[in-house]
C-alpha cells in the first residue's frame, strides 16, 4: 500500500518528486486495476499534468494523488452515482470536497466506484486481498483502491456502514468523522441526516494526515506517541451476530491495547441504544424515499432490484415515525455523552467477520449504522485477520467531536496490534 | 393575490379546474412579469399540460402551479443559481423539494430569480408594492410572484433572512421552518449549516397549507380557530436599528394580539444571544468560502463584487473561531428552549423596516439572521404599512420543531390585524 505520510514525506525531503508520487499509483492501477475494478473514472494524465505544477507546492498534500467516490460531483470528471440512470452525467462544477482537497494540495485521480447510489446493490469491485470477495460497500472503489496500492487517500462516505466496513474487508483504515465535519455539498444524497464523508488510508495516521489536511483542522496523529486512551469494550446487543473470529479478534484487541498501557474496562449499553439501532432503517428509509424521489419516480425500471424493493418499503414508513426515530436518536446521543464522559473510545467489530465470498452482496452495516446515527467519529484499525488470511477490523468509536482523541486511540490500537 | 387555499377548495369543489388556476397565473404573469421580473425560467404550456392530467387529482396540491427559487435544481427548467457562471445550466435530476411538490399534486411553473447564489447580490426583480424599490433576497423572485398574484405558492431559502425579509418587503406571507425539515438535498448551498428551505404565499394559512402538503404533516392552520397563543414581545439588542415605523408596528401587533386574547408579555434576551447573533456571519462566510470555493477559485471574474468581497474576507476565517462560534450557537439554543419553555412565540420585526428604495442592495437581515443560526420557526406576519403604503411585516419566532405552533400563533396574530 501507498502511505499518504510516506509520500508526503519523500516529496516534502525531495527524494520523490509529485509526479513520481503519481507514477507510483499508475504502476499499481496497471498491475492491478483491470482485475480490481475499483475505478468509475481514471485520468492519469491529467493527474501528472496538475503533479508538474507547483502553485501548491507548499500544500500538505502536495503531488497526492486523491480517489474521489462517485457519489461526488466533479466537473473533471462524470459523475454517474453508479447508476445507469446518469450514464455520462457531467457536473458543471466540484462539490465542496473536491475543492477543499484541491486547496490542499491533493490532486483528484479518479472516480471510485460506487454501489448504486451508495446502496446496498453491489457493484463491480472486488476485493484486493482476495478478489473472490466483496470489498464492501458502498464505497467499494475508495477501499480497494487503497488495498491495491492504487492510491494513498481515497474519500467516501458512510450511510450505514459505508466507509467503516470496506475498509475493514479491505484491510485498511477507514475514518468517518463526527457529522458534518466533512462538508457533503455536491455529494448526491441517500438520507440527509445520515450521510457521512469520510477518508480511507493504509493506517490510521495517513487517514488523519489526510483529515487534517482536507479540513485545516488539528487532526494528526503522527507527530508524537499516541497517548494512552481509555477505551470500553462495547460488545452491543447484536454481538452474538459477529463471527467468532471477530469476537475473538476484539477480545484480543482489548487484550493488546491493555498491554500497551490503555485502560480498558467494559460498557454495556443500556436499552435505548436497541431502539436506537432500529430507528436508523427508519430515518434513513424514509429520507432515502424522497432523496431518490426524481429516480423512483421516473426511472424506476432503471433502479436495481435490492434498492428498489428497499425504496417500495420505504414508502409508507410514516412523518410521525420518522419523528419518534429522530427523537431516539436525540436521547441516544445525549446518553452515550454521558456514558462516555470518562471514556476516550469504545472498542466494538467493524463488521460481522471478514469479507463475504461471492460479490452479491456488499455485506451487512449492523456494527455500523448505530455510531452514524449517532453522529460520533468512527475509526477501522486494520492489522488482524481470520484464518484464511482475510482482514479482520475492529472499531473505534469516540465522541461526537472528539475526533482528534478517536483517531489518536484508533492509532494506538494500531500500534498495539503491530507489536 | 392568489390564495393558495382558496383556489385548492374551488378545485376540489369543481367550480375551478386546475388548468383554470394557471390560466389565473397566467393572466397575472401576462400584467406584471414585464415589470417585476419575478421569474428566472417559466413555462406554463408545460404546466397547463400536466393540470390537464388527473394522476394526482386526489393530492392536496392539486392543480397549484409553485415557483422555485432557481437555486433548486430542476430537470425541466434550466437552473442558473443567479450567476452567469451557470448560463443554461441544465441539471439531469430534480431537487428533493421539487419531488415533493410534485408528489403532492403541485405543478411547477417556473423558476423564481434568485440574487447570485443566494447571496446579498442583488437580481433584477423589483417590488410588487412599488417597483422603485427592492423586494428584497435573496428569494427576490418567490416573494415578487406571490405579491403580484403570479403564483399562490413559492419556495426559496434563508440563510441569514432571505425567506422572512423579501416576504415582509413585498407584503405576503414567509414561513422559514425549523432547520431541516424542508430537505434541502439538490438545493446550491451557501452554509450547510444554516441554509434552510422556506414558504412563500399570500397568507400564513396558505403557507401552511403547502408546507403540510409538501412534508405531509400537521401544519394546516386554516381548519379551525386559532388558539390564543402565548407571546413575548422580544425587540433583541438591535432594536436601535428599526425604524420608527418598524418599532410602531410590533408594538400595534402586540396590542392587537393581547387585545384578540393573546397573552402578551415581554422577553429581554440575555447577552449570550449578542454573541449568536455575531456567530451567524462566521459560520456563514467559513462556510460559503467553502461551499462556492470550485466558483471563486475558477471563476473569480463572474461573481458580483458585493459576493466577491465577502468571500475574500471569508478566506481568513479560521477553524477555530468557526467552532467557536457552533459553540456558542449550541449555548445559545439551550438558553432559548429554557427562556421560551412557557411561551409559544416570540413577536420581533421581520427587517428594520419597509423595503429600501432602489434596486442596489436587497436590504439588512440583521433581523433574521439569529433566527436561522438558531433553527427555529419563523413566519412573516403581513398586514401592516408605513406611512408610504409600503408593508412593514412583523415576525413571529417558534420553538425549535414546533412549526405547527408557530404557524397557528402567526395565524391568530394576522387575523387580530386584520380585525
Amino acid at each position: 500500500m501507498l502511505s499518504a505520510l510516506d509520500l508526503a514525506r519523500r516529496i516534502a525531503a525531495g527524494t520523490l518528486t509529485p509526479a513520481g508520487a503519481i507514477d507510483l499509483c499508475a504502476a499499481a492501477i496497471d498491475a492491478h486495476e483491470a482485475e480490481i475494478g475499483a475505478f468509475a473514472a481514471l485520468d492519469l494524465d491529467r493527474a501528472k499534468r496538475l503533479a508538474g505544477g507547483d502553485a501548491l507546492a507548499s500544500a500538505p498534500l502536495h503531488g497526492l494523488a486523491v480517489g474521489l467516490k462517485d457519489i461526488f460531483e466533479t466537473a473533471d470528471f462524470p459523475t454517474e452515482f453508479g447508476s445507469v440512470i446518469y450514464t455520462g452525467n457531467r457536473p458543471r462544477s466540484d462539490c465542496v470536497l473536491a475543492s477543499l482537497v484541491r486547496r490542499a494540495g491533493g490532486i483528484v485521480l479518479g472516480k471510485t466506484v460506487t454501489t448504486e447510489f451508495a446502496s446496498l446493490q453491489p457493484a463491480k469491485t472486488r476485493n484486493p486481498r482476495n478478489p473472490a470477495h466483496t470489498p464492501g460497500g458502498s464505497s467499494s472503489g475508495s477501499a480497494a483502491a487503497i488495498a491495491a496500492g492504487m492510491l494513498p487517500i481515497a474519500l467516501g462516505s458512510q450511510t450505514g456502514g459505508s466507509v467503516v466496513r470496506p475498509a475493514a474487508y479491505c484491510g485498511i483504515a477507514g475514518y468517518k468523522p463526527s457529522y458534518k465535519l466533512l462538508p457533503t455539498l455536491g455529494m448526491k444524497g441517500f438520507s440527509w441526516y445520515l450521510d457521512t464523508a469520510g477518508v480511507f488510508a493504509a493506517g490510521v495516521a495517513d487517514a488523519a494526515f489526510a483529515a487534517a489536511a482536507i479540513t485545516g483542522r488539528d487532526l494528526r496523529v503522527d507527530q508524537g506517541k499516541p497517548a494512552s486512551p481509555r477505551i470500553a469494550l462495547a460488545r452491543t446487543h447484536i454481538w452474538g451476530d459477529a463471527s467468532d473470529d471477530m469476537k475473538a479478534a476484539v477480545e484480543l484487541a482489548g487484550e493488546k491495547a491493555r498491554g500497551a498501557g490503555a485502560r480498558v474496562s467494559e460498557l454495556v449499553l443500556p436499552p435505548i441504544f436497541e431502539d436506537a439501532f432500529r430507528a436508523h432503517a427508519i430515518i434513513q428509509d424514509y429520507e432515502a424515499y424522497r432523496a431518490l424521489g426524481f429516480e423512483f419516480d421516473f426511472h424506476r425500471d432503471k433502479i436495481g432490484p435490492i434498492l428498489r424493493e428497499q425504496l417500495d418499503q420505504a414508502a409508507s414508513i410514516s412523518a410521525d415515525d420518522y419523528d419518534a426515530a429522530r427523537r431516539t436518536t436525540k436521547r441516544a446521543r445525549q446518553a452515550l455523552a454521558e456514558l462516555m464522559a470518562d471514556t476516550d473510545a469504545l472498542l466494538t467489530p467493524s463488521a460481522p467477520g471478514a469479507a463475504p465470498a461471492g460479490l452479491a452482496s456488499t455485506g451487512a452495516s449492523i456494527f455500523n449504522r448505530l455510531w452514524t446515527l449517532l453522529g460520533t467519529p468512527c475509526v477501522n484499525v486494520p492489522g488482524l485477520s481470520d484464518k484464511a488470511g482475510l482482514p479482520l477490523g475492529v472499531q473505534i468509536v469516540g465522541r461526537f467531536g472528539r475526533d482528534r482523541v478517536a483517531l489518536e486511540a484508533a492509532h494506538f490500537l494500531e500500534r498495539a496490534l503491530a507489536d
